[in-house]
């Protein structure tokens, strides 16, 4: 079965384009400390500092700004447990459509709370039954409205590849190259944009995948060529990166352009949420500091390179905030 | 007895050129969510992102790499509760200059393993036997070296004014004029630096000062037309605030330019710590979230206005910062 078309460097553009003026355009951060001590020139792309509190706006955004004016009404669905459910409540907020977003009953508070604040019609479901899928669909069936994925669709991953060019273009204007890019996956979508974006606009960039420790599928999927279904409940303070297995577009667009996966640790991910507060002065959940705990704990090779780190994702509670600055 | 010139608008934009790919370019943020909440569009400018994790670094770069050449094997002398430290501390070791740094005893931990780590040797004094500035001028009798001022002195003034070209920049890019512009005082060099720059490329822009409670030395001098000496000693959550009176340099700015000032509880200050890391996910110290407290707490009437805040500096313990994420 086709998978259809991939989103190219011409998507990625038209979804900047459409976010102008409503996602951030965030900074990259550098702390020349931290440089000294990793032997290496460490750029931070803080998408906790993005609408929403992540990454996940652009991709909603571009996806529900293109519904056909016809189909608005009806309102969008999602199920997400949380970045995305923000972004999609958010981006359907400023657009003016009704949002119903399905969240397992186990998300972060700070996550439910905040997407109910943007107006959407929060329905929970039980994670260990598995049935997000069937909740959102019979949510559909009864509205008539657009589902928006949270990664495996075209507009969506175009949406977040504008990540990867902003990047590209302010490393640019800091005079350096992008060697190496790494981000957390879920199901890829991400990162999938991302590497679309440098394939084309900074071509020599090495881009990496980074998951929790036990939820490594795209890192199996890589090294096997194929998609790898994996067995998923563990516990991690990782919530936002529970994914079994790659979606079959991201899949591809990675297969492709993404070299290879590393894995991190719950502590480690803790300790990258600690050295962000302390260095950085940022705010991020554990899901978000991934990429940065594969670079602090020595998994890739920053000697003497330029390493674009997206940090996707600051919704934390201040409870496990805290347990991270005590660690 | 005359306290010189003061710093122009071309003195800021000189600044601007010499800091350019040291100092970072901070962004403006925005939650629409708060802004929905306040009846008011609030910018924040999160100076805790800047190198060192406070403004501190514009004016201490500014001052240091204008030192003529045959002094700088002398190196610099400063003293300062933490955050012009670090900044000293930085611009120095960047510029290549030894700095000795004069801190009070009881400065947050952090701040000075923080000023330690930019190579920085640190003396440390009784806050409470008021000496620093009898151990900085002893430092320098030793050494021959320069001193650089905390806030009384031209071209530290003209480095944090920075800030407000910036923010009127970038205010600009955003279509929207400044109403008003709300700073964290202590002894008025930022604030004095943003009013000269806002003077002239916003001068439409009101500009207030904020103090922690107790400590309102420029509240009440900008009210009685002549600086005033408030008492100090008493405890504040605020420790980069604490000083008696405004300096003569920068208070001869203030009075001309700077509307009227406010004060704001610790409480009040630790309520606005909590807010920027949840709604903002960036982390702030009490002092470097006054500016934002004010607003939180209606000090000033921000209905239908566009409204600038500076967030001065994110140098703040673990500890006190979850004392204000369970407050």
């Amino acid at each position: 079965m086709s998978i259809g078309p991939l989103p190219q460097i011409s998507d990625v553009e038209a979804a900047a384009a459409r976010l102008s003026g409503h996602a951030m355009k965030t900074p990259l951060l550098e702390s020349p400390r931290l440089n000294d001590r990793l032997g290496g020139r460490l750029l931070i792309k803080p998408e906790c500092l993005q609408r929403t509190g992540s990454f996940k706006f652009r991709g909603a955004f571009n996806k529900i700004v293109q519904i056909p004016d016809d189909d608005k009404s009806r309102g969008v669905v999602a199920f997400s447990s949380g970045n995305h459910a923000q972004g999609v409540a958010a981006a359907a907020q400023i657009l003016g459509l009704p949002a119903t977003i399905v969240m397992p009953s186990d998300a972060p508070a700070i996550k439910i709370t905040s997407t109910k604040s943007y107006g959407a019609t929060v329905v929970p479901y039980e994670r260990k039954d598995g049935n997000r899928v069937q909740v959102a669909e019979r949510i559909l069936g009864e509205t008539g409205g657009s589902m928006v994925p949270p990664y495996n669709d075209f507009d969506v991953i175009a949406g977040q590849g504008t990540i990867g060019l902003e990047m590209a273009e302010q490393a640019s204007t800091l005079g350096t190259p992008l060697d190496v890019v790494l981000g957390p996956s879920s199901g890829g979508g991400m990162l999938s944009g991302v590497a679309t974006a440098l394939g084309v606009v900074s071509s020599d960039t090495i881009v990496y995948s980074v998951e929790p420790a036990f939820y490594d599928d795209i890192a199996q999927s890589l090294e096997a060529g194929r998609r790898i279904e994996i067995e998923t409940g563990r516990p991690s303070v990782c919530d936002a990166l529970l994914v079994e297995m790659p979606g079959d577009l991201t899949f591809e667009i990675m297969k492709a352009r993404v070299t290879s996966g590393f894995s991190v640790s719950d502590d480690d991910a803790l300790a990258a949420v600690k050295l962000a507060f302390e260095e950085f002065k940022i705010v991020l959940e554990p899901s978000g500091a991934i990429a940065l705990a594969a670079v602090l704990t020595g998994k890739v090779d920053i000697q003497n390179k330029t390493v674009g780190v997206v940090c996707t994702g600051g919704n934390v509670d201040p409870d496990l905030c805290t347990r991270a600055l005590n660690s």
